[in-house]
């Protein structure tokens, strides 16, 4: 039953929400709790009864059991956030809420949306007078509830009117600034969270690369792996997802065991991941770390065939010789040059896009955002907050002072741990990809001169010269006598 | 000036073929030596008069001044072949032949086209009444002047009108077998083609990282690299790649320096590595060595940053302590056994794509059509063609007994050279990529249980156990006391 008074059609409420999944929940309850009132809409109108009657008892929440009801009850320009499945469901959400708005109402997708959904969104609502903001929202579900990372996107005009709600509900970094600003145009909001979960794909790779060298290389007991990342975690390495991986190594399942090597080793994925991977290909920006920790868990998801090869080829593990101690701060300084590569890879993947959509990223601020409340918070984004604040132009964390003397001193161990990895055939493709990248990266020559010569051997593609200017192409007759170059322009 | 003789109206010509650049001019010129006449067209006009009197005016080639000409001058049903840039222009020319043909008459896309595109196209054009067919052609110009790869896919019912003529001009393998046959239906011959092309990436990655492993970590002079190449060549690596770099190796610039070490490094790319990455994202298989390959190329693009990167960070290279040969016979092995990772990773990623697109592809017969004619032709490809004969099921090849003992034998020289690589400061991002995949399939456990309890952790994504059956998920309260894990069913 709905409550008649809390659902009075007067507009006094300052935004309404679709979508009452926890996500949805949360956020409303973090939006009350800074003395907002929210209209809750559900399709299914039970869940806005159950959620009054529950966790929203005491809340400035007030039920809406249609759209036309939702949209009566709101104080104008109309905030309208939909908290509901990516894809298809934004899409008829938005499709039946249109008839019912005015100009200058704003529609609000928090989902994790495609950000080439969100463009096409962005354009089609503008074009009926109409905002719409694509908001990346970041933290889970404590997040959602607490204060989490909100990246926005869309219609700038329509930010001035969303920014009081979303900064109140934000994280707070420790600088006091809240984890929410404006990203930019369009699909902006949605593509830097698909960053963000990319580097999160690539922040637990790194993570599970230590855990499998420590668990398989020293042979030490998992419960004896907790201390390693708390102690961790009161260093450089300091984040959310190293803290959680130190309480998941003590968790013990009721029969004494560590839950965690009950777990299958067959992780899923939603798909941001692969998003991100796929928009480096398109734009041509290197995220290979991101690239590793993706194939990483499609290999893991691959179960049956992994055990049919651990029988036909064997799988032999040889334990490290090295003392666990040497290991581990080893293992340490891999994880955290192979981060700094990750996160280097993924702001200039931001960049790029940022050149490509005309969305003008602020990477320093970005970097801001993301120091609370979401889940690859970290101590280190302060210092790449700190990085672009310095250089907002830099081309690259691994070209700031801090970040490459940081990357120095971690060189050795991050060596010796690949190393060890090989000789003793445990994978560590984030740890080895992201190596192999700072050593390219830093090359004054690489092997690409001969890529290039075979593609003008067998396809005429042409080349370049290190003695002529850039964009003066040349052709050779490789099966010829021999010296035989000419000169032209490149016609492909 | 048209030859008018030579423009007959009367239907007798086999083949028309529309676009007259290098790869139209070759295929053309092929088929007349194979006793097919030839309709030729181009928009420009003065090319095809340029053709008709230069290199095919002893050849069975009739000029077709207009796209009305050439369907006229073709016997039924008609075959009409698009030579033109992937892209719009495919569309453009279909567009336009459309309306001249009759149901039953066949188009035929030869270019490197999206098989997305081609999945599109064969829908549009059958449903006209019209057969399509989009294929890979792989060799150069070399390979479409005297015999390339052919990988037909599209309208299945044309296949027996299009046989004669590509079976005749396509290469020929060593046991006799023509380097063509039917693919499969829609986009799957493009889909083929684009895959050959990804490996085609990975190949010459391999070959690059051997390149500079010898050049910065032994410092042999380039022309006396050519001999190592040459040596190769006769062994398992004999393919057309290795053989061309022994050439490249050798072939001196006018003032009789190395050509290759004037040739700017940094590596161009057209898509077709691209796709096949994304692809792989989609589909969900592992591709990594080709995932690194494109992506060092982009690396290897970004000169300026490289430079800087150089100055600020420095990139000093250690160069090996082991002598010459052994870091030579290693390299062969790093190089042999990363090869066999590339095409293992590439042909799982077909059978996914079959399955996926309901192709029914015949994994060994595309094996045997890459033994000759195309760019990745080699010895090593009547070895996967066997290996899939003997097991058309075969999930990787690396469970094939053959190659799992051949990967085995390399595997000491490979985990060496991936080490000296490491300690050099020299990258091998697809011999470090492939051996982690490597050491990853073959594992019984892999670390992927700590990023399910991490999701479990933070969105309550819940997890599978390895003590309970397939498709039972958990959830559990990590921050709680302990112990309260909850069965249920996956809804997310």
């Amino acid at each position: 039953m709905i409550d008649v008074e809390r659902t009075t059609l007067e507009p006094h409420a300052d935004i309404g929400v679709i979508g009452l999944a926890v996500m949805g929940r949360n956020l409303i309850l973090n939006m009350a709790d800074h003395g907002f009132t929210v209209a809750a809409h559900n399709r299914t109108t039970e869940r806005i009864d159950e959620f009054l009657a529950g966790e929203a008892a005491d809340a400035t929440v007030v039920g809406a059991p249609t759209l036309e009801e939702l949209v009566a009850t709101l104080v104008r320009p109309r905030r309208v956030m939909l908290m509901v499945r990516a894809g298809t469901p934004v899409d008829a959400t938005i499709d039946k809420l249109v008839p019912l708005l005015e100009p200058g109402d704003i529609i609000i997708d928090g989902g994790n949306s495609e950000y080439t959904d969100t463009i096409r969104r962005t354009s089609h609502l503008e074009g009926r007078g109409l905002h719409f903001i694509g908001t990346g929202i970041s933290g889970g579900e404590e997040g959602a509830r607490h204060g989490p990372s909100i990246m926005p996107g869309g219609s700038a005009g329509a930010w001035e009117h969303v920014r009081p709600i979303f900064q109140s509900i934000a994280a707070v970094a420790d600088d006091g600034a809240p984890c929410c600003d404006w990203i930019g145009s369009d699909g902006a909001g949605h593509y830097v969270k698909m960053v963000h979960n990319g580097i999160e794909y690539g922040d637990m790779q790194v993570i599970a690369e230590a855990y499998d060298l420590l668990r398989r290389g020293t042979g030490i007991p998992t419960p004896d792996l907790a201390p390693v990342f708390a102690d961790w975690n009161r260093g450089k390495l300091d984040s959310f997802l190293i803290e959680i991986t130190a309480d998941i190594m003590r968790f013990r399942d009721e029969d004494g065991d560590p839950l965690v090597e009950k777990i299958l080793d067959a992780a899923g994925q939603k798909g941001t991941g692969k998003w991100t991977v796929i928009s480096s290909m398109l734009i041509g920006m290197p995220t290979s770390l991101i690239a590793e920790a993706v194939y990483g868990r499609i290999v893991s998801s691959l179960v049956e065939q992994r055990l049919e090869a651990a029988t036909e080829i064997g799988s032999p593990v040889e334990p490290f010789d090295d003392p666990a101690d040497e290991v581990i701060a080893d293992l340490h300084d891999a994880l955290y040059a192979s981060k700094i590569v990750s996160y280097a890879q993924g702001f200039m993947l931001m960049a790029a896009a940022s050149t490509e959509h005309g969305w003008d990223l602020d990477l320093g601020s970005i970097a801001g955002l993301w120091r609370a409340g979401c889940i690859i918070r970290s101590r280190f984004l302060n210092d790449i907050t700190a990085a672009f604040r310095r250089a907002p132009d830099l081309p690259s964390l691994l070209l700031d002072p801090f970040f490459r003397d940081e990357i120095a001193a971690a060189e050795p161990g991050w060596r010796r741990t690949v190393v060890r990895a090989v000789r003793a055939g445990i994978p560590a493709p984030a740890y080895s990809s992201a190596l192999a990248f700072y050593d390219a990266y830093r090359s004054v020559r690489l092997p690409a001169n001969l890529i290039q010569a075979q593609r003008d051997y067998f396809g005429a593609h042409t080349y370049e010269r290190i003695d002529r200017p850039r964009g003066e192409h040349f052709h050779t007759n490789w099966t010829g006598t021999g010296g035989a170059t000419s000169a032209g322009t490149y016609e492909a």
